[in-house]
């Protein structure tokens, strides 16, 4: 017997399909400049419009996370110029890597990894760069389950700049609130593959007023992830390349799916289910790698460097019992386990990877009481 | 009732999917760096050899065709280089689009649409652009039906100059022959919503060592479209960026279904196809776009311009009989109609197509004879 349909996917993205966005992406093929694909691009703009909290189109682009990220900092910076990016873990990093290739002068806000940003940090580097035409935030960074202040970063860039505010939201968009119009971010960036609980392929982003009339001015404009082209083309209800449209149908079935839920509800039961999963891990006398008021309501880390097992060891063994968490990234490599909790997950898929987890440490001859961590979750989800 | 499963969608791109590979790419979500995706890649680079006719290791982009044709384009040549871009038709437009965009030199051969670049015409021409670094060509010309002879093209470019052979090869890979390192072709690029069945969203690009010498001398990569990233992750059975997994699970299922057809067959499927369409199409006294020589297997054309009744008429009581064919691009539209007889398409299809296109015609007043085309391509079809 197959067992993959049994297999638990528990790392922070990509995450499981439910059936009904399965069978929402195996649709017949349609034109990709027909009417019904200009309507399925127009319902899911309009539904994108609350994920991001923002009254302007949000444009779709096919592509992983980081043609998004591209495409914020290349329409947005010119060569030469200079941009802050706050780096918090790997994909702040990235976002820096990006500023680099382009030649742009670079600004580099390192926070210890494991750590979010805070707004005064924000404030006096802000203060240092006054030349910066941008300022790169990550909103979860994935890589050390960090989610950093968004509104708050945002708000004191505003105060003390005017350089556009652009944020990374590839891995909490869906699972936690963004206030985009509000907060006065400029761009935030999103991927399918997260908690839109689809396959990898898509990206979305959403620009202000404000960053417009930057991205206007570029003189030299990219070709395929020229955000313009993707405005202007929306403005037809269209793309201007050939769009992924399976994922599409995909993005307009989950996008149904959290409406029917109710977006507050959805942000709820992340809360819930890093509460749970993280009183779990402290049933188990496990050290977490973020403390409980910069953790992400969308992924967790278990801090590997002050236990005698090997994460590594620890990842194996679960997966053998088809639970699968990711490790650690650039230096925090087998240093850290991280349970992705975002998407289709739900509380009893917290109490399976929990179980799982145990038997896991007790095959590595850790010494917890079986159940213990289940115990504490099961008295999180009962409210006890 | 639905009628959406009866829909006939004959446009060149996107193509039906059949279900065998809807049923392959609904399967369990899986991590974009585990094992499973790692054979899953190489089981894809495996089949994509015989695709390309390569020995090298052929690449798996996320996204449209067009990110693709501009990754060949900035990866191979520098800004203020020289570039020769072979203009067919629409998508020979956008590689001098692309060119252009980024400041290179472009030396643009510009072929009436719905012919293809002889061997003669790109002799002279490359004689007279000796600084080209590259030549960009469009194997099947989607926009006019045209499929250039990219053998001899590219032996033509390699006997006259040192320029790479780049070539566009989205709307007809999978459904004419390609030998590539045979033929000297330095980049082939193709897509995955043609013939190889799949929705639209990856992009496939294979290089030879040639042109690997030149990309790794770019002193100014780009990010996402970074063709050496690809490789390097590649030689790890990786993807520098989240590739769209459940793409890549359709075309492992693509490919197994084209070489259990047979390439040869399929090959011939398709020919039998193009000739069944224009025979059928003659048989009604329509002119068709492009001569015999250098018309397509993939698309079909008829020529608008010669007859008294609307290309956009036609179309629309197609579609009103479920089956959508496609107009023209730039100046072409409402000029031609484009029937796509590529990917999942059999000679049942054109008989269906050709019966709509009778029907059609009827309704706009145009004498003809119900039937005949049927006829005449039933005849092509049992080579009586």
């Amino acid at each position: 017997m197959n067992w993959q349909d049994k297999a638990h996917l528990r790392i922070p993205g990509p995450t499981p399909i439910p059936l009904r966005i399965q069978q929402a992406m195996a649709q017949p093929m349609i034109g990709h400049r027909g009417q019904a694909t200009s309507q399925l691009l127009q319902e899911c703009a309009t539904s994108l419009r609350a994920l991001f909290g923002t009254m302007s189109t949000p444009l779709i682009l096919t592509g992983s996370g980081t043609s998004a990220l591209e495409a914020a900092v290349i329409n947005t910076v010119q060569p030469g110029e200079e941009a802050i990016v706050v780096v918090t873990g790997a994909f702040g990093d990235r976002f820096a890597k990006i500023v680099k290739r382009y030649g742009i002068t670079l600004h580099r806000l390192d926070i210890p990894w494991g750590e979010s940003c805070s707004p005064e940090q924000l404030t006096s580097f802000v203060q240092a760069h006054p030349r910066a035409k941008a300022v790169f935030l990550t909103y979860c960074e994935t890589s050390t389950a960090v989610l950093n202040p968004i509104n708050e970063l945002a708000r004191v860039v505003r105060e003390h700049s005017d350089a556009l505010v652009v944020v990374d939201g590839v891995s909490c968009l869906g699972a936690v609130p963004c206030l985009m119009d509000e907060w006065h971010v400029d761009i935030m960036v999103t991927g399918s593959q997260k908690a839109l609980m689809l396959p990898p392929g898509l990206a979305m982003v959403a620009v202000s007023d404000r960053a417009w009339a930057v991205i206007e001015q570029q003189t030299q404009p990219p070709f395929y992830l020229d955000l313009l082209a993707y405005k202007k083309s929306m403005e037809q209800a269209s793309t201007p390349y050939t769009p992924a449209v399976s994922l599409l149908y995909g993005l307009k079935e989950a996008l149904l799916m959290l409406e029917e839920e109710g977006w507050e509800n959805v942000f709820a039961r992340h809360q819930r289910l890093k509460r749970m999963t993280r009183t779990g891990i402290r049933a188990l006398g496990l050290p977490l790698f973020t403390n409980d008021q910069d953790a992400s309501p969308t992924v967790t880390a278990i801090d590997g460097r002050q236990v005698a097992w090997e994460t590594e060891a620890l990842r194996k063994h679960m997966s053998q019992m088809k639970v699968t968490i990711a490790g650690g990234q650039q230096h925090l490599k087998g240093q850290i386990a991280r349970i992705g909790h975002m998407g289709f997950c739900d509380e009893l898929d917290i109490l399976t990877v929990l179980s799982v987890l145990e038997m896991a440490l007790v095959k590595l001859g850790v010494s917890i009481e079986l159940g213990s961590s289940v115990k504490a979750a099961q008295e999180v989800m009962l409210d006890v």
